[in-house]
């Protein structure tokens, strides 16, 4: 199942607006025969792929999966269901169950009425975080939200004169890369797009071919090969966007955080003291310190470098 | 010598201006039959206090000590070395050598020569930390300074009015309390003394007495009970402080680190976000964001219960 969800996380950014899944193939004697992650665009699905690569070996293996195999047949292929029917596994390990309550448990009891055995729950969380992006989407009705910042020990984003370059260093610039591979769409405002005109592109080995949709924060003119987002809350049209990263200015993340519309924010932590300079937002809506508590979460962190990574999350809504 | 260090940690904050030590004696059997850590106002000093406990039994015992033993008397008491040689002692571990070069040495020889066994250097980084601010006041002339701030994800220290009660929480207060004991003197700016009205006291269980002397940044009029510092640089006046905790406000601390006078810094990070609100630090004297780097190292952080403690120290200066 760990490897089922690494394969999830590498889908995740391209499968939209499909779900990131990854499936494994394991052989009685406990070798992996096949593997896939959805591909891009949504198809074919992860158990697609694992099984043609498994072929006939398939039969009497298990099958680990991240997300239960869909029930039904589309336009655009064939159910995992009945692909799982048709190449007898003795047993399928699924994650997570379908949070469709209109297609949720579908899949799973046409296996079990079948015979093969069904067993649910293993790597759950871990699936949750995964799929955290097209879940939020199903719940919500708009992408999940990262809001992704570079910041110096006393929450500077720049030098009064808008002077950035660099703030953090090599090994936070390529964890922000992998985190825009990851995305299906990147968003910035026009005071960031006019000051860097910034390639928001992906550099790093293999992955140059991961450069994800390029949205613009604005109310006037759009920008060739960039789509537009008059106000925040236009996310809510963005049907197939699962993972959307905005990548400031101050401007920009200060009103995605004055709508709530921020789910994870990602802060690249520099070891240095800026002083005077430009702050990381402005008004957000808070009057009372006592208002600021019970929003956010750390949830990881990590050494990038001289760098430190800040993962926080935003506390269950009431 | 885990144990030695433990105590000179608890006498750091009292010992000023002598260094804060502490000494274990262990019999051959192996068990610690004294103890002691250099007491309020530096004397007796902490070999002293561990032999008087041991008594007879230090004769072929084991000594581990923090800080090589004083090897001069003084009208404030004996020299630890000559309480040593007149104990007997089998063998003394020491994990520093003095570091004034006028006396470093003295002690370990006449040990020797009176036929003890010394080793030299087991807990040496250890014991090094653990008296920073002597170190500090023996090779810089003032003592080690120590900033501290509770500050949002963001970097403000309170909302545009003022307020910032409370951004930070029980367990982040506690740990300030325990720094503050640690502390020989604490340092406010006029603007927190006349907002905040701030006791710097301890509340903590056992420590209540440590409360350190309490000192004003300020050009004008003292106040009963507070000593009185017209410009940072009056720390080269503070003889005998080995520890200053500089508790702000953002002027504050902005002089201090205009003046490059912080050799570390103690973040309180509540995982909260304010927006708009009183930022850390003016200017401290940064055009560029190249020079901003390599002056600080994040050399240790905790959970304090939602919080975070970042603690920074300050690069060896050119």
């Amino acid at each position: 199942m760990a490897e089922a969800l690494r394969l999830a996380e590498e889908a995740r950014g391209r499968s939209a607006p499909n779900p990131n899944v990854g499936c494994v193939v394991v052989s009685p004697a406990g070798r992996i025969i096949g593997r896939g992650a959805t591909a891009s665009g949504g198809r074919p699905h992860a158990e697609a792929v694992a099984l043609k690569q498994a072929g006939t070996r398939a039969e009497g293996a298990t099958v680990y999966v991240t997300l239960e195999p869909c029930a039904h047949a589309s336009d655009r292929g064939p159910a995992c269901t009945d692909l799982l029917l048709a190449r007898k596994p003795a047993r399928v390990v699924i994650a997570l169950k379908d949070p469709d309550p209109r297609t949720a448990g579908k899949g799973i009891n046409r296996l079990r009425r079948a015979g093969i055995e069904v067993s649910l729950g293993t790597g759950r969380d871990a699936a949750k975080r995964s799929l955290a992006g097209w879940l939020t989407r199903l719940n919500l009705g708009r992408p999940r939200i990262t809001l992704k910042l570079a910041l110096s020990i006393d929450g500077k984003i720049a030098l009064p004169s808008g002077e950035s370059k660099w703030i953090t260093g090599e090994d936070a610039r390529r964890h922000v890369h992998l985190e825009r591979a990851r995305s299906d769409m990147i968003l910035v405002g026009r005071g960031t797009y006019l000051a860097d005109q910034p390639r928001l592109d992906v550099r790093l080995p293999g992955l140059e071919q991961s450069a994800p949709r390029r949205a613009l924060l604005t109310r006037g003119e759009a920008v060739d090969g960039w789509e537009t987002l008059g106000n925040p809350r236009d996310v809510y049209r963005l049907h197939d966007v699962n993972d959307l990263l905005v990548e400031g200015g101050s401007a920009t993340a200060t009103a995605f955080l004055s709508e709530d519309l921020v789910d994870r924010i990602l802060i690249y932590r520099a070891p240095i003291i800026v002083g005077e300079g430009k702050s990381s937002f402005g008004y957000v809506g808070l009057d009372a310190i006592a208002d600021a508590h019970d929003r956010w979460r750390l949830v990881d962190e990590q050494r990038l470098g001289v760098d430190r990574l800040e993962v926080y999350e935003r506390a269950a809504r009431d």
